[in-house]
C-alpha cells in the first residue's frame, strides 16, 4: 500500500557511498520538504547580472512553490521581492522577462514602486495603511555577477566564504559586460538530485558525451589505480604535469587556477580550472573560441574552463571567450527544470564574431544526453527492484560529497523542526 | 511538508473583509468538501428551458463526480436523474445533449422509461425485480425557466422565496420562447470561488474589460467617496437620478427593477436592473439590440440590463432582445468550468435578425479576460507568500457576501458532520 | 472528505453475484493494493515466445511499477530479470524490444551476461565485489509457447496444474513456430477489473460487437431459461447437439475440446472448443482462415475456436489458422493496457497467405468497442451514485467467478499482512 515514508528514519539510516533509498527520488512528501530544507534556506542560483542588465528589467521564476520576481532598481542593484499582490494575491508578472517602471498589479491596479512600497490602491478608503501593504522581499546577492537568492528569513551566513574566495577566480570573466547570446529552458523527467548527482561525476561522460570531452582529457575526472598498465601510468603523468605548467602559468597571469574545495559547509561548492587539450582554446566541438570577442581584458585565448559548481542547485562553466551557467529549479518529485545560459562580451555581434549554433553545440547535445541519463536514473529509482547502489570512490567522490551534504541538511532540518514541535 | 488542512480551524478563523486563506483555493481536500458542502447541498443553476426544448431532449453535465442526466418529458416537464445503470453501474449518457425515446444502457440494454423505471432487464431471471432497480433522481426547479437542481436529499427550503421575488422580474422575458444561439465552455485555471469572487465585483472592470463596461458607469459598481471632488459628486448624483428615473419608468410599464438583495439567504441571490448609457438598448460594443426580434411582449428596447445573481454558481443578464445565463462548476481545486448560454426570441433568425459575432462579442471578450484574471489569482494564491488581503468595502462588498455566505455554509457543514459522528 | 477506503471491511463485505463496491475500480489505495496482492503474487501472462524467437531478443514490459526484462539466453530459454542497474539504478532496457549481446547500461557501461552476473563495471576499486551486484531475478514459466512470470518469491504451485491441463490443449497450435503477425497496445480508460470483468461475459456482445458475433451462436455464452418459448428451447438443444458432435470429432482427432473450468484455483483458468458457426474456419468476419498457412500439422481449417482465459490478466484465442493473445496490465485505477497480439505460422506471408486488415479486424474492432464499454463502466464507478448492481446468473457467471477469485486473494494478502504486522 502507498505508505508515507518515515523521512527521518530515511536520512538517520543512509549509507555513504551509496546511492540514496529511493523514496529520496520519487517521494512527494521528501520533494516538498526538499522545497522547506533545501530550496526554502540554501542560497540558489537564479539568473546572471547578464539577464537584467538595465534598471526597470525583471525576471521571473518559480523556486517550487514561490514566484521570485527579480528586479534591477535605478541604483543598479537588484531586489528580490515574492510575486503576489497584497490584495486578493494575484501573480504581479506573469511573463519570464519584462521591462517595467513601477510594479502594477493588473487585477485593481494596485502599484509598487521599485523597493515593493504600495504607492497607489484605488477606492480602499480613507482609514486604509498602504505601509502595511508593501511587497514581501527576498534574500538577494550577487557573486561577481552571478545572482543567488535565499527563501529563508535568516540565510546561511557562510556565503561570504564562497564570495571571497570566488570573487578572485570568477571577476576576471567580467560578467558585468556579458550579454545573454542563449537561453534554453530544458524539463528533464527526473528528480532534481538525479540532475545533480548526474552534473557532480563524469564517469559516465566517455560513453555519453561525444561533444563534450572533446577537449577534456579522461583523467580530469578520476580513474581507478587498480586498472593502470604502466601506459595508463605514464600518461597520467604527464597530464598532471600538463595542468601543473598551465596552473602556474594562469595564476601568473592574474588568473586563480588551483581546485577549491568546500563542499561541506553549508553554502557549498568547489571550483578548478583545468586545460583543455588539442591546443584547446575554449569548449567548443574544435576546440577554439566560440566568440571573437574575448571577455574582459583577456587577450590570450587559451585560459582553460574555470568550472564553478555549488550546491545545491548550479554549475557554471568560464572560458576565455564565453560563460555557461546552469541552475537547476526542481518541478515535482520527477520532474527538473535545468535553465542553461550562454553568455558572450556584450560587443560581440551575432554572425559576425560568434554563431548560435556553435557556441551552444556542446551542451545542447550534452543537456540532452544528460536528460536522457537522468530519465532512466529516474525510471529505475521508481522501480521495486531498486536499492542503493555504490558509488565508486575514484570518479564518484563528488557524487557522495553532494549526497552526505544534502543528508546533512535535511537532518539539520528535521532536527530544528522537531525542536519546534518539542517547544510547543 | 504537505499538511492536510485543518478546515474547521480555517473556517472559524476567517477575517470579514478579507480574503480567504489559500487552502481555500488550492487544497484538494477542501475542493472535496466544498462538492460535498456546498454543489452537494444547494440548488445549482445547471440549464435553461430553451437547453431542452422538446420532450426527450436529454442534457447531461458533471456536479464534481455527480453526473446528472436532465430530460423532459411528454408532460413537457425536466426531470433529473442520476446517469448510472443500476446494472452494473455504467454512465447511461455520454454525450452533452441528446433525443431520447426510452433511457437504454449501451453495455447490456437494460431500459428506463422517461421517469427512471427499470423497464427492460434480459436474461436476469425470474425472481429479479425490476422495481427496485429504477433510477435515482434529482431534485429539480424551474424558475421562470432557469433550471435548478439540488443533490441533497432535502433541499434548501428558501429556494421558494427567491422563486417568489425573481418570478416577476424574470417571466417578462419569456425564455420559454427563447432559443440557444451560442453556448460557450470555458475552462478557468482557477478555483470556483476565484471565480465567483470575480464575478462579484467590478473593480476590476475598468482596467480589464474595454467591451464590457462600453454602456456601464464607473458608479454602478461602486465607488470610494474619500476620493470625490465636487465634480465627481455631481456626476454620482446625476448617475442616481438617472437610475431612479428608469427604475419609475419600468417599474410602471410592469417591469420590476429595483434592487433586491437577500445574499445572506441559503438560496442567497441578489437583482437589480441598470440603465445603459449611450442611449444603450442592449448590452453590445454599439450598445444597439443584437437581435431586432425582441424577447416576449417587448416593443421597447431601452429596458437596460436585468442582473440576477444567485449563491453558490451562476449569474445572468437579461436584455429587451437577449439573455446570457452563466453557470460555473468546479472541476478540481484549480480548474472550473464557464458555461455560458446566449439565448434570443425562438423566431430570430441568424444572418436576418442577428449575427452571433455581435451577440457573443461582449461576453466572449470578457470571459477571457477574467480568465486570465482568476488564473493570475490562482497563480498567487499557491504561492507561501499570500496572504488574504483586504476587501475595498466600497467596491467589494458582494465578494465579502459571497464569502461570508461560502463560510457559514461550510461552519454549518461540520457542524453538522460533526454532530453525526457524535451520535454515533 | 477524500477517505482512504477501509479496505478489509470493502472485501469482508462483498455481496456475491453483485459488482464491486466503487473503490474497487477507483481508489488509488487499491490499485496499490491489487499490484501487491494480484500482480505482485499471481502468475502473469505477459508475451508469448514469438514475441522472442531468437538468442539475445528482448522484451521490455512493465507490471505496475516493475520493468521487466525478458530475454532469451543461447540456451533457447527465457530468462526474466528486474530491469534495473545495480550500480545506480538506471532502468537498462529502455525499448520495448531489443536484440542485445550483453546487458550494458547506458549510464556508466556496468555488463551484465545473459543470466544476469555482473561481468564488467570500471573504475569500482580492487576491493569490489562483482558477485553481489547481479541482475535481481524474476520467475518465468512457458506453457507450450505463452509466458507468464511471478513476481514473487514464491510462486503460485497450482501452475503445475493449469500447465499439465492445457498443455493438450495448446500444443498442437505450436506456437513455437509462430511469428507476430501484427501487435496493438490500446490503454483502456477503466480500471483493469472492469477490462477482465468485461472479458468474462457475452451478455455485452449482441449489442456491442457486430464483427464478433459474426461466427457465434447467441447460446455459446448463457441464457435465462425464463424467456424461452418452444422454438428457442428447440435451437438451444440443436445448438448443443452441434457442440458436441464437434467435441467428439475433433478429439478423435488429437485435440481436447470440452470445457474445463478451474476458475476457484490460485492459478486459475478455463478452456473451451466452441465451434464456429456458417461453416466456419476461423474468427474473421467471412468466417473464413485468415492465413492461408495452417498452424502446426493442421490440415482441417474447421476446428471452431479454443479460448482461454486466465486469472487475474489474460485471454486467448487459436484457430486452425491464427492465434489471438491478450494481455491486461493496470497502469493506474483508472487505466489499463491491453495489449493484443496476432500469431500466424512463420512461414505465412504477408500478403499473400493473409492480410493484416483481415486478420487483425475482428479484435480491432471488439477491442474498442470493448474500451468504450469499459470507459462508461469507469465513469459510472465514479459516481456517488453508483452502487453495485446484480449479475445475472445465467449471462455473467464467469464474471461473478472473476470476482470471487479476486475478492479471495485479496483476503488473503489482507490476512497474511495483518499476521505479519502481529508478529513483529
Amino acid at each position: 500500500m502507498r505508505d508515507i515514508p518515515d523521512i527521518a528514519a530515511l536520512v538517520a539510516r543512509r549509507e555513504a557511498f551509496k546511492s540514496l533509498e529511493a523514496p529520496f527520488y520519487t517521494a512527494a512528501e521528501i520533494y516538498d520538504l526538499d522545497l522547506e530544507a533545501i530550496f526554502g534556506k540554501m542560497w540558489i542560483f537564479v539568473a546572471s547580472d547578464a539577464e537584467l542588465p538595465e534598471p526597470g528589467d525583471c525576471v521571473t521564476l518559480s523556486v517550487g512553490t514561490t514566484s521570485v520576481l527579480l528586479l534591477r532598481g535605478d541604483d543598479e542593484e537588484v531586489r528580490a521581492f515574492h510575486n503576489v499582490c497584497r490584495h486578493r494575491g494575484a501573480k504581479l508578472i506573469n511573463e519570464p522577462t519584462a521591462t517595467i517602471g513601477n510594479i502594477v498589479c493588473r487585477y485593481h491596479g494596485w502599484t509598487y514602486n521599485e523597493d515593493g512600497e504600495l504607492i497607489l490602491a484605488d477606492h480602499m478608503g480613507s482609514d486604509f495603511d498602504k505601509d502595511c501593504h508593501g511587497l514581501k522581499t527576498i534574500h538577494v546577492r550577487s557573486l561577481a555577477g552571478l545572482i543567488f537568492i535565499c527563501l529563508a528569513e535568516t540565510p546561511p551566513a557562510d556565503f561570504d566564504e564562497m564570495a571571497r574566495v570566488m570573487q578572485r577566480y570568477l571577476a576576471p570573466h567580467d560578467i558585468a559586460n556579458c550579454k545573454v547570446a542563449h537561453q534554453s529552458d530544458l524539463i528533464e523527467d527526473g528528480n532534481w538530485k538525479l540532475t545533480m548527482e548526474n552534473n557532480r561525476e563524469c564517469y559516465h561522460c566517455e560513453g555519453n558525451h561525444p561533444q563534450l570531452t572533446v577537449p577534456l582529457s579522461e583523467f580530469g575526472f578520476g580513474f581507478s589505480p587498480d586498472d593502470m598498465d604502466e601506459r595508463r601510468s605514464q600518461d597520467v603523468a604527464n597530464y598532471l604535469a600538463d595542468v601543473a605548467r598551465n596552473h602556474a602559468k594562469w595564476e601568473s597571469c592574474g588568473l586563480p587556477s588551483a581546485e577549491e574545495e568546500h563542499l561541506s559547509n553549508i553554502s557549498g561548492f568547489r571550483t578548478m580550472r583545468l586545460p583543455l587539450m588539442w591546443e584547446g582554446e575554449s569548449h567548443t566541438v574544435d576546440t577554439k573560441v566560440a566568440s571573437k570577442k574575448l571577455l574582459g581584458d583577456f587577450t590570450d585565448p587559451k585560459l582553460g574552463g574555470l568550472s564553478f559548481w555549488t550546491h545545491p542547485n548550479s554549475w557554471h562553466h568560464f572560458m576565455s571567450d564565453h560563460i555557461v551557467t546552469f541552475s537547476v529549479l526542481p518541478l515535482s518529485a520527477g520532474r527538473t527544470l535545468v535553465r542553461t545560459t550562454w553568455l558572450v562580451h556584450k560587443d560581440a555581434i551575432e554572425g559576425q564574431d560568434y554563431t548560435l549554433d556553435n557556441l551552444t553545440q556542446v551542451w545542447r547535445y550534452t543537456n540532452q544526453q544528460d536528460a536522457d541519463l537522468v530519465a532512466l536514473a529516474q525510471l529505475g529509482a521508481a522501480q521495486p527492484a531498486y536499492e542503493p547502489g555504490p558509488y565508486s570512490r575514484y570518479t564518484e567522490p563528488h557524487v557522495e560529497a553532494f549526497a552526505a551534504w544534502y543528508i546533512a541538511r535535511m537532518a539539520e532540518h528535521l532536527d530544528t523542526a522537531a525542536l519546534q514541535v518539542a517547544a510547543q
